[in-house]
Formats: C-alpha cells, sequence, structure tokens
C-alpha cells in the first residue's frame, strides 16, 4: 500500500494512507492548505475507521471548494442548492394549486 | 474592537479581530479545532478585505457543522439537499405531466 505524501517525505505511516494513495497530489495539496495534515489526521483518529473513507472523500471535497472558492467554500453549494430547492417548492406549489383548481372546477360540473 | 481570544491571550492583533468578536468562544473552539487559526488567518490574508466577513461566516459554518458531524461535515447538508431536490425533481415532473395530459384532453374536446 502506497503511504501519503506528507508520510513518504518523513518516511513514516500515518492514518490517512489506507484512504489517499500518494498519487494523489492535488488532494493532498488541497487538504494541507486548507485543513493541515496534523488537523485532518486528528480528525480521522477521533472516528471509527470504518467511516475514514467517507471522511478523507468530504474533506477531499470541502477543500476543494476552499480552494474554488475561497470565500465562500461548501457554504456556496449549499446556498445555491438553497435557492435551488426555493425554485423548486415554489414551482411546484404552482403546479399543484393549478391541478387542484381544475379538479375541483371539474368536480362541480 | 475586542481582539480575537487567541490574540488576546497572545496580546496582539490579527486579521480575524474585525470579524469574529473575542466573545464568540464557541465559533473560535470551532475554528481552532477544525481548520487551526494559522489556516483561518492565512485564507483571510488571501481574499479581499470586503468579503472577509463572509469568508470567516462560512468558515465558522463549516466548522461547526464537522464538529456536528465529523464524518460528513457540510458534505451531509450537500447530501441531504441533493436528495430533497431530486424528490422536488419528480414531484413537479408529475404534476407538470398530470397538467399536460389535462390540457392535452381539453384542446381535443
Amino acid at each position: 500500500m502506497d503511504l501519503c505524501a506528507i508520510c513518504k517525505e518523513k518516511r513514516q505511516k500515518c492514518v490517512l494512507t489506507p484512504y489517499l494513495p500518494a498519487n494523489k497530489h492535488e488532494k493532498y495539496a488541497y487538504l494541507v492548505y486548507v485543513f493541515g495534515i496534523e488537523n485532518v489526521v486528528r480528525i480521522l483518529n477521533e472516528i471509527d475507521p470504518s467511516q475514514r473513507q467517507a471522511c478523507v472523500d468530504s474533506l477531499c471535497f470541502e477543500a476543494e471548494a476552499r480552494v474554488r472558492d475561497p470565500v465562500y467554500g461548501t457554504v456556496g453549494i449549499i446556498n445555491d442548492n438553497k435557492r435551488r430547492i426555493q425554485y423548486l417548492q415554489h414551482s411546484l406549489q404552482i403546479a399543484q394549486r393549478e391541478l387542484a383548481m381544475i379538479k375541483h372546477g371539474r368536480s362541480r360540473l
């Protein structure tokens, strides 16, 4: 199994190794830049090993989002999704109201 | 203006001070735990001062989400929102299909 980039350099094993292979240089760079590798390792050490892959994946996603959008990070994605949800709720409400009116009109015939 | 908790301790000024008052201990604790204050300060220093308040707010939100859900953090919220969007899109599609069928039936009368 490959060692992570940091461990390779320090010639040691770390908790991150099984979840992010050493050739994923970009993902490492994002993790190091946003969280610092020590914080990532500490967070990983505090959760169950069965959940560490999901944790590394979500940390990588957050880190990349922060690099792409330094001001909002994943919160920018959450805000976009909220607007999308509001738009869909509004459209659904309009369609359901129109359907209800048609069905109400029919039942009066 | 109050100094941030870290700067208060070190008796110095930092870039974080105007955006997160010293009495927000919980938010500081989350930022320190998830990102480390040095990473927060570095990210802040690299963006325009006019956007730093939004940046601190989004970092606080991300940090709190990671403390509440150490495995998924804000990615858990994004996944929930994606499921909600899919459900709404599906419901809207059904309602619009029903409306189209009713209107098509009417136009044939």
